[in-house]
């Protein structure tokens, strides 16, 4: 067996802790020994809960830590920047969760950063780690469905986050903050978008204008291939957590996603009815946990990363097109003078 | 009982043909007299099978037939001007299947005609007479979904049809020939549509170059309440006839379609499978009886057609504006300036 | 074409007038020349609305009639075996209405009848016709299961049918009433049953007992070749009309029936709903039909009956020794000594 | 925080190596002390692999080991009579996996050692735990279905297990290997058995004759309610691992099992395909997670078990009268004299 790989998790929210219980027992090879965050008293409960003795206010003693090899970045959005360039000079392998940054800028010049460092770097898409997701990837390699030709993608939350945490000013609203995992999978699974287009309403939660941000969406994908797309998001799914992907070839079809959460159907004279799956922890727990995983293994393994951090640019710079198109609606480039302005949206 | 109404039917082929036996015997209160094709053959062979004796060559014939009360236009598209025009004049009441005509000028032109005849006048949509359809309209009349906010259809044909069917000049293009049935029930659940945009490729059949035409396509819908809509369309769902469409409301969502056409499931190592609707006859048989139901029933009880020839022109308005907004790769209002140019598109 | 087989329709009930309205238009290759029912006015009305002139109230007459070929019985079961003795003799082509009789005694009788009189004689069991259950015999056939080891039924009414329908000693009670359906289809795909074994109960409707009859049971099944099958009834599906059957093989499962009667999916905070089945004539209509055309093309060309006398005798036996095994809490062989008395029980 | 529970697991097999990790990390409020196996170089290994020191050979030190407060018995069937006598004289609380024993004779006097002893006992039946299961179990005491006439459940395994696994003289034959589960799930749900019927054969696997198993099975049941019940087993479910719960009432019905098991649809030309449920690990995971985690929280919150003793006597009783019932060929009563020498069976 190898050694175990020293971790520390800067970021304590929900999903930070989640991940450092992951880390924490249900990872192998991976060795929980430091958690940070800036609320310290947060930081000293799940220390203890957890049995790690390393707690720290701030990131930087973590990650001045000798014991950390690697640091799985769960913090709010806007730290991510100075996070990762700290990380990358104490030459840390570095996971960081979706999004990189808001601006695209910033991003970029992370990615130079990271590039130059030579560190290891995983950008978090937990998506890509579903068992559906990957064995449509795989079907698609296989041939199963020919050449792609229509990539068709839903998320739907199932009510309205906060509005201090919908605040595109720390969200980067609606397409970076939801879209991108769509716009990632399109990625994925069809190769570089070419242009987009967006249209999108504030049409359930009126006071969602006050902060800026739309609650709906839908944007057009056309590929460099020539292939299609089409993504709507919503943020009045109120039925469930919907998350679907479909993609269309010139062979067959692929339909990735499931709505029911428990295995049991109530048969009625008002019908036949299921549940549905309540948010992204009962939808994705087992991706996040495979996601962590595949980080420590790559890292172990002196392997690429599943989701490169330029993954991380181009979803991001695919989110910002589709903002700058909803906001001009017109067809936005990714590539050229069309975003020059987009580092601007948010 | 009523007295029957004495129907022509203008058009034998494949639909023609079956709307004809449709009103031979399962449409109460109908009365097949006559039917009419060009090719006499046709006719006198559809007309000997259902013991019709009257067959005619020329549609003025049918039309001028004193037993002729109500006619059933189901020929070739270019046709339906010149026959609504003659109709519309001897005052038979019209049942026109879809489109009204490839060209905005000749439907426009066709709905004035019809108006100043004053005569009874119904567009033939049949998917707003499926059972799954019909329902949706009613849930969403009742408020089961809250203030629909997001239109989202696809139509899928299980092979290429022939490209003499395909060419443009006749079909009109994919929006026309295919997406005028998403567009129209667009309008039915949604109301008007303000802007249009669209993206499609020939991805899957290179021989439609030749013609033209493409083969998917993806719309994204504005309409004037603010709700956002995409449709997508492909001549490639080899695995079926694929036809669904979802309205997202603020309080829930509705999914109309299905995909198994026999009622058995076949498991084995191989995983388990169902198979799927072989394509429209099958799919919406039961809703072109339901549709020439209408039409006879509305004719004889003197109530306002299902669907109007005004529906039937605003929705090629909206896929001309979609074809349109492909070519010049930019979103096209429904109304205004922006389609004074559309009807040269074909 | 050939010439169209001249037919009668004895018994005008709710299902006889359905079948008299599928044969004047839907069958092809038939001509409905006559309807008899001892309501002679009800025989009147539906001779005027379907145009058949000849309208009888003795259904001997209908018999005598020159221009009737065949014979479609649907009045109540006890008057079976009179009309098919008359119609044997008459040498009328028969179709009988399932079940042939509820006494063992005279249904062995009418085989007798039937066979010496060398008439054609088919029976009806319409879920024999129904695209899910050909779908299954096929397989079968194929060998896509591999060897059948279980057989596994369920029919459920989706309310409880009047009292007086239910008296057993009209309808046989729930085994013969019901249960031979599945009886059917366990000998259609499983081969000849060697003994039952039945519980039930009166446990839904107390009113129920006053006439005699259970509303739930389970009967186990021992086919010949070794197979196993078990088959529930219930006249409490209070959710709607659920008729599925399963066939386990070595090789593989087959599942046979379905749900949702509207392609609608409603999703709400409540859960994913949809409707059901409401009732035998909208899951069985196409088979009706089917099963009618069949009759009708058997006839005219000189084939074999799709279901035959016999094959009504020996799903009455086995309904027969299902009764018998759950009156007296025993295994019951359904050939021999087991079943002398068994003509006794309603 | 409780002072967390020790605990020590015996029998380190397939599904003790599974409940001693769940143990070690995923089980709140408990702490792996120990881990035994009669294969001490396993114990040692799986004791090492999760960091566990004391790794015995004989369950007796693990019993005697004053860390110890709580035995998870995972050995073979064969030696959980002496290993529960053992625990209970000691005063530890014990989860001990199913089934009791094969003997009913030992199973009875288990009973009475655990009773006397009056040590906390919780019987293994992990589908008691499983989110479907429990949420029909919830339905049912709200009264959604009214009063439940009917269980219905299937048991199938995707291959059939190795013939020294299924040999009778251990595994106590399919009615008390794989039957009693359904047969808990029965008493669960319904109340208690009344009497059962048997059929069975071996279908599938010729080679079974050998040890003189069956490889399908159907029992009916009985239950002093009145209610009914049918069961079927079978070895070659050889499409997956499929489980299946269905209980009908005077309102309603519900439906428990699920089988796909990746979240992806495969649309071609050979029909829509989904994969299914590998194997009983994949299904009921968490259920066994959750019911370890409800043993350690009740013996914490001295609260009763989740499934008693008695519960493991009954279920076996019930396993037995359905193994002689199928032997014998008669209806088979649960108490009183027919089980005298149903003790024998095995």
């Amino acid at each position: 067996m190898n050694k175990r790989l020293g971790i520390g998790v800067i970021g304590l929210g929900r999903l930070g802790s989640s991940y450092a219980k992951y880390l924490n027992g249900r990872i192998e090879g991976a060795h929980l020994v430091a958690v940070s965050d800036v609320n310290e008293v947060a930081a000293a409960r799940l220390g203890a809960e957890l049995g790690v003795s390393k707690q720290y206010g701030r990131y930087q003693d973590l990650i001045a830590d000798k014991e950390v090899e690697g640091v799985v970045i769960v913090s709010p959005t806007s730290t991510h920047q100075e996070i990762v360039l700290d990380a990358a000079k104490s030459g840390k392998a570095i996971f960081c969760e979706k999004p990189l940054s808001i601006s695209l800028e910033a991003a970029r010049s992370m990615l130079r950063v990271v590039e130059q460092a030579g560190v290891f770097f995983q950008m978090g898409f937990m998506r890509r780690f579903d068992k559906g997701y990957v064995a449509a990837k795989r079907k698609i390699e296989e041939g199963v469905i020919g050449t792609p030709v229509l990539f068709k993608s839903s998320s739907r939350d199932p009510f309205r986050p906060s509005l201090e945490y919908l605040d595109p000013a720390h969200s980067g609203g609606l397409f970076v903050d939801c879209g991108i995992h769509d716009l990632d999978l399109a990625r994925w699974y069809m190769g570089e978008i070419e242009s987009v287009y967006s249209i999108g309403g504030t049409l359930a939660y009126p006071e969602m204008k006050e902060i800026g941000d739309i609650d709906n969406a839908v944007t057009s994908l056309y590929f460099k291939s020539g292939a299609l797309g089409t993504i709507d998001l919503s943020r009045n799914g109120v039925y469930g957590y919907d998350i679907r992907t479909e993609i269309l070839g010139t062979e067959g079809t692929l339909k990735v996603g499931y709505l029911r959460e428990t295995p049991i159907l109530v048969m009625t004279k008002d019908g036949i009815t299921h549940d549905t799956v309540p948010y992204f922890t009962e939808r994705f727990e087992q991706s996040y946990i495979t996601q962590l995983q595949g980080f420590v293994e790559n890292v172990q393994q002196g392997k690429a990363p599943s989701v490169s951090c330029a993954d991380g640019v181009a979803a991001l710079q695919a989110s910002v097109a589709a903002t700058l198109s909803y906001k001009e609606n017109r067809p936005v480039k990714i590539q050229g003078d069309d975003l020059v302005q987009g580092d601007d949206l948010v």
